[in-house]
């Protein structure tokens, strides 16, 4: 299995949790909406941190939960985890290995609270001390850089969320998706034209907000991961308070832009940072996005959902961006699978 | 004012909110061990964010109080505020008036909520929104990076920590704080060996973990500001999580590490990094600190006050950056002082 086996599979992926996966995530809806908590805390690492940050968008705006990304070494090595009273501890990982996101889900089992591991690892210690676990059952994930367990972890999470709300048009929405990622595997040498618009030198800067702030830090730590480009992930927001002095004549852009609450904001950061010469790429649905070169996204998926679609058309460019830069995408140097942090 | 003229009034800044704040900290901190909430919620941007992720290990650490940072777009352009049922709501900004901000503790007001909001206009919006102010009183900050009005939001969130655990030891090393940071402003020019000792280029990481991810964050942004370096902060742990990748001959890699429970890490880090050919520069208090050079902390100031010393450090080695890159740090591009976001 190379990382491009892995990336055309996720239409198949995403299919099977929809299919297989849906009474446990109904089971653990359930459980949700009958335990007592006011807030979320979410320990995650790498591309799960950004899967955490997806859930803090939409658990905040489809279930009115508040999200904390928490801060593991308060639980390891400072050794003073904070109180947890009125959490849900939520564990996201691949392999549900890493001792100091276990360190997290123990203390809040340990101080009495409801505790939930979403992992790829039904037998991991993350899914043992976790009173519910969610399997994505995505099969093993054999490149180092994370894609199927990526897209399945944010399908988990909306299908969560979609299972809470109770609401048979979004419950429709996610079944759509699989379809529209299959859509975005065809023809990847369509995005050869973004590719060569750019001059990435050693650094470039995504941008995204809302629901695809998680996207554009997925899409950076590809970049970054499998070809070796500095590349820094903003929201637009974060972008205009200082990181913005950057921008200068052929700088790289990359911004995720859907069409919804946040595209006009969006689309004038990218208006403005054209006007200073940045050439800009965008992940788009909108025909009329202010950019250089459009990746578009098909029409009808729903922006609480163009997370999934978004980040099959970033791994795309990624890996034809590797390709072209004479990088293996199968051997990104430094890394092993799973990395265990304290 | 200068920029260089802000960075030198530190030491009298600092000492001046420990002289005329202190009975003001008292009473907000009195107020916050009398009202009920389970954890914090703080919306800030830019140098404030990073002043609230100190707030997130040091509130975490010495107060056993969880903090969670606010996505601000879920409350404007999403307007979809998830429920803040449990939550104090914070704001942290130097001017008060970011819209965005404005809009999260509103919504704690309007949620029946406790807010706080710190600040240093105490006739900003922010200030009237919120329930209690803690002015911070540094005086007006003309120069566009911020400098004195962050070190001032770190030592203002450490005195509200100090003040809730009622120690007497934590609040003799706050007044301890003015002289040490006087002590790192002598002789500005002995960073130049570690300025010179980097091929930038056009990138940088730079590393923290524990109380000083803040640090790595805010140096990262200065650079950023100052300099135009795509400059990326990472935890030691998230570093490993991917981003490692960039590792190769030459990067330069800027560290923050601290004698303390996370010195370990970050020092196992720095020689992994060094071994495959990074240049190090680390801000530090061991001699024994793995890198190529060091810029040396004062002795005897706490770890959990270290961000304030080695912002300090930070802050004198990115001006003597932008000197010798040809950069008028008090021009910097495409910045206003006061952002404005939705």
């Amino acid at each position: 299995m190379t990382l491009w086996d892995e990336i055309e599979s996720q239409p198949e992926v995403l299919g099977d949790f929809l299919d297989h996966r849906w009474d446990e995530v109904l089971a653990i809806a359930r459980w949700l909406t009958a335990v007592d908590y006011s807030y979320a805390v979410i320990a995650a690492r790498g591309s799960s941190d950004n899967a955490a940050r997806y859930a803090q968008y939409l658990w905040g705006a489809h279930n009115q939960l508040s999200v904390a990304l928490a801060a593991p070494s308060l639980y390891t090595l400072l050794d003073s985890p904070p109180s947890l009273r009125g959490a849900l501890v939520v564990g996201i990982s691949q392999s549900g290995e890493s001792p100091d996101l276990l360190a997290v889900l123990r203390s809040g089992r340990d101080q009495g609270r409801p505790t939930l591991a979403v992992t790829n690892a039904p037998t991991s210690p993350m899914a043992g001390i976790a009173e519910r676990h969610l399997d994505l059952g995505a099969g093993p994930e054999l490149a180092v850089a994370a894609t199927k367990s990526y897209t399945c972890q944010l399908l988990a999470l909306a299908a969560l969320s979609v299972a809470m709300a109770a609401d048979p048009v979004l419950e429709e929405a996610l079944h759509a998706l699989p379809g529209a990622v299959a859509g975005m595997l065809e023809e990847p040498r369509r995005t050869d034209h973004a590719v060569s618009a750019l001059q990435m030198g050693d650094r470039c800067v995504v941008i995204g907000r809302g629901y695809n702030h998680s996207t554009a830090f997925e899409w950076a730590l590809k970049i970054t991961e499998l070809t070796y480009v500095a590349a820094q992930a903003f929201s637009a927001a974060d972008f205009r308070h200082g990181p913005i002095a950057l921008t200068e004549p052929s700088l790289a852009v990359l911004a995720v832009a859907t069409d919804g609450p946040v595209y006009a904001d969006v689309a004038e950061l990218l208006t403005d940072v054209r006007r200073r010469g940045a050439v800009v790429v965008a992940i788009t649905d909108r025909e009329d996005c202010p950019c250089d070169e459009a990746i578009l996204l098909p029409k009808g998926t729903p922006e609480w959902l163009t997370p999934v679609t978004a980040t099959v058309a970033a791994q795309v460019f990624t890996h034809r961006l590797a390709l072209a830069r004479g990088v293996d995408p199968d051997r990104p140097r430094g890394l092993t699978k799973v990395t265990k942090t304290e």
